[in-house]
């Protein structure tokens, strides 16, 4: 009985230890995008096909979330989440992100990329858990 | 043969309705809040709590996820997710979004919480996936 504790205790300790050096080095960040109206239906195609390839094809690519604001539409939010600097970093230098990138650059009026550090990293698959199960 | 092929067809079509329904009435907000620097410290661990009860008490609560601008601490930004218009109204009569809600007033400097329209909502259990597995 006593080796199993050991054991669980074990186990839980590993699992909480991963568990943090996962969320610890992740990179979140709020891209603040203003597109020109006249060229917005291109950059909501373009926008919503990158998040998609990089969260299906990009291990290091936990999620890319965008949004368009319903009281002015040409404004779009996307949060990004990376595994970690180096995921951000090859995310960069991928096919689909640079098609991106220099497609949409006469479409895009301002943007503004403010890393953000979450209140509680902990939590997240917590908070994120219902979102995924069903919605 | 047939049969089966009709039972399954039948069981996708009831299914994808019921995400699409359930991915139809979300309703999803970014709030924009800055908190005077002297209340900081109080105002993060408000915001905190108030996000995990509601995740955890509340069905139609999806998603709460606070965050806070690294070049910039007093700037905190919060994706908020409700099940339905229903739940976000009833999100705002419970104790603990009461209790937070007049407890921070005289932390917040000024606040914003823009509707947001998600560009993909079919999309979002994948999207979030990741991050509820195991980031």
């Amino acid at each position: 009985m006593k080796k199993l504790i050991v054991i669980l205790f074990t186990l839980m300790t590993t699992f909480q230890a991963h568990a943090q050096a996962c969320t610890d080095s992740l990179m979140v960040r709020i891209a603040e995008i203003e597109v020109y109206p006249e060229h917005l239906h291109a950059y909501l195609e373009a926008a919503a096909e990158v998040g998609s390839t990089s969260v299906h094809e990009e291990p290091g690519v936990v999620c890319i979330f965008p949004m368009q604001m319903r009281d002015d539409s040409t404004q779009i939010r996307i949060i990004e989440i990376y595994r970690s600097p180096e995921a951000y970093e090859s995310h960069l230098h991928t096919a689909h992100f640079l098609r991106y990138k220099t497609g949409t650059l006469h479409m895009v009026k301002s943007l503004r990329l403010p890393a953000m550090q979450p209140l509680d990293p902990k939590a997240m698959p917590a908070i994120f858990a219902k979102m995924a199960a069903d919605a």
